[in-house]
């Protein structure tokens, strides 16, 4: 056998991630390996804590970006502040979610879950009820649900969980970066996101931050924490001042990722939120006005994740194959009971662009024509136009 | 607050890992970021795992990179094939053995530990005599022990192992790709290694293989995995046929885990288990040459990692700061309660190189002649150039 090199097409990435990158990024990706410990890299990730501290609008000490993809944030989200027994409340509205109950379930939570409708955000009646009935140590939910395409509102479930007492545990990983995230103002407690959405870096790591009341609540744990890799009393202590070895962390995507960082910063990141909500509405104005449907009504629509109604009889694969095979563009098929239902069309960091919003309304009428289904591009594009002029 | 440009000094990495790259790995880790479904990226997943069994030479199936450092394939071994209650045996004879039994301990296993010197590997009478008085369902140890340069004899404990009917889980994080891993022939069951040390890539990835009667025992248990990160059945459904999402693929990285990787194809396996065993006695000669000793006996050292005694009165800070601040060079200090008494000298992948171990001869003399300690450094930079010459 004799491998090949590697082939790597240049894609148009518009699913829900990963995203084109800035060049600036790829170019701090192949800054020099460096040791985890050396001091010149000890100073990297303080820049990155005190980056994501802005990003994550908190000023929790322990922020950083873990060494794993978003599902490694998670887990350590939950296998830190969840142990056996727990009273955990865990709002299921998509595959994310149902992810976190089923990591919840492995810590042995009791657990508790409000299931809602797909498509829909939390809804903040149901939760207090459930929270007048019982007490919780921890409520799990997710602030910008990936398959859906939702986007929660916070105030309201911030202030439940506030007046019940409950910790609350937040999916921010396809908000961070380019949508407003508010750690402090909302009294998060433990959150996480990913490396490669609206961040702008490649896949790899995964931002957390972690509240006081969650640290004094891991320290208070009776047993261990079942996650050696992921404890974060341990990551503190490499994190922190202490700096014992815990892992050997990839200088490589810290690099990425700081370089990516400092693109936000240099952007501004309200002026970034302004970007992402305006390409948003322009994608809107032109899925809508060719003649297609968006699953999530206008109020709840994520600007990050824009999920389009399949319309019937369409084959949901043989679009998103002709897009890739003769387009290069890549965009997102549905998860779980929204598989062959939607298309989730990405719009973050570096790829949320007009030129990107006019592409894709390009190619996805190629696509449906060639399966006979008549779209009204002239209009659509022309929407975009003016939606992007505003 | 202005982030400051990333700010990488160009290190010769000769600590327990990462080592310095070679420019064709840098160059495919700016290969084009790629989606963790596209076809083409598949493709990229499937040639990993054709070589890493290759350099594991095994013929699992499940043979892949699990997505953290080699800490998280650590307790993705750990994690998967032991439940609360097993009855499991860890060696411990350093730093990472040390490491092992404390996850298994966080799985609730069933716990006994042989406790050895540190720098020396584990005895095999004291192994036959645990195995004859009790019966395990795993047995853990470190292949090659990173904190104190012992390369473990696995002929005879593996023959034990089998006898005894234990699975065997196999640290194999400073050997695989520059010192022979056999894990058919040993009958191992869950090994895992690291991208940054003999295999040459940036940090941020972890080969794991795991045999099919680990995968049967997994598939037995009556507790779910702890772990859903790094739950291996999770994983086999997106590594293997199924192709089930379930973490966000870091494309940057496996680009350049699959660069490194044909790189030791190209080079031959056994030329390149050659390569580190030259150079690693070239290192020898010089160090023993120059006056200095090492900590381990010949039959036991590990050709990839090498410990050197500090010598008494030597304050070991002030030389590793003075080799990284004046010649950019790193070494590793030593872990545990080899801390202050050893230093670790790496000569992994590329930095396996002749004109690495003339540089750190010349180097150590120098900081040593700083602290009023005399070498015989022309006697050691001469037995270098006699040992490579062989």
């Amino acid at each position: 056998m004799q491998a090949r090199q590697v082939e790597a097409p240049l894609r148009k990435l518009m699913g829900p991630g990963p995203l084109n990158i800035h060049p600036r990024v790829y170019q701090a990706l192949t800054s020099p390996v460096i040791g985890h410990l050396d001091p010149a890299y000890l100073k990297v990730l303080d820049q990155i804590g005190d980056l994501l501290r802005m990003v994550f609008r908190t000023k929790n000490r322990i922020t950083n970006a873990a060494p794993g993809t978003g599902t490694a944030g998670m887990e350590s989200c939950v296998a830190n502040i969840i142990e056996p027994g727990d009273p955990v409340l865990v709002c299921v509205q998509g595959y994310f979610g149902d992810r976190i109950r089923q990591m919840a379930e492995r810590q042995e939570a009791k657990l508790t879950v409000i299931e809602g409708e797909w498509g829909k955000p939390v809804d903040p009646e149901t939760l207090e009820k459930e929270l007048k009935k019982n007490s919780y140590k921890v409520i799990g939910l997710v602030h910008a649900e990936t398959s859906t395409g939702v986007l929660q509102p916070m105030a309201e479930i911030a202030g439940l969980a506030k007046e019940h007492g409950a910790m609350i545990l937040l999916d921010t990983v396809t908000s961070l970066g380019g949508v407003d995230v508010r750690i402090d103002d909302w009294g998060v407690d433990a959150a996480y996101s990913c490396s490669q959405k609206c961040i702008g870096c490649a896949a790899g790591l995964s931002p957390v931050s972690f509240s006081e009341r969650a640290v004094e609540s891991v320290r208070r744990r009776k047993h261990p924490v079942r996650s050696w890799y992921l404890d974060i009393s341990l990551l503190d202590k490499y994190w922190g001042t202490e700096r014992v070895y815990h892992h050997t962390s990839s200088s490589t995507l810290n690099y990425g990722l700081l370089e990516a960082l400092r693109l936000i910063e240099e952007e501004g990141l309200e002026k970034r939120i302004q970007r992402h909500t305006l390409n948003h509405k322009a994608l809107v104005a032109g899925v809508e006005a060719m003649g297609l449907e968006m699953l999530v009504s206008p109020e709840f629509r994520l600007p990050s994740l824009n999920t389009v109604k399949i319309p019937a009889g369409i084959d949901d694969v043989k679009v998103r194959s002709y897009l890739l095979d003769t387009y290069n563009l890549e965009i997102g098929g549905g998860l779980g009971v929204l598989k062959g239902k939607v298309w989730r069309v990405g719009l973050m960091g570096y790829s949320s662009s007009a030129e990107n919003i006019l592409f894709f309304i390009a190619a996805i009428s190629q696509a449906l024509a060639l399966q006979g289904y008549k779209t009204d591009v002239a209009a659509g594009l022309s929407a975009v136009t003016k939606a992007l002029d505003k």
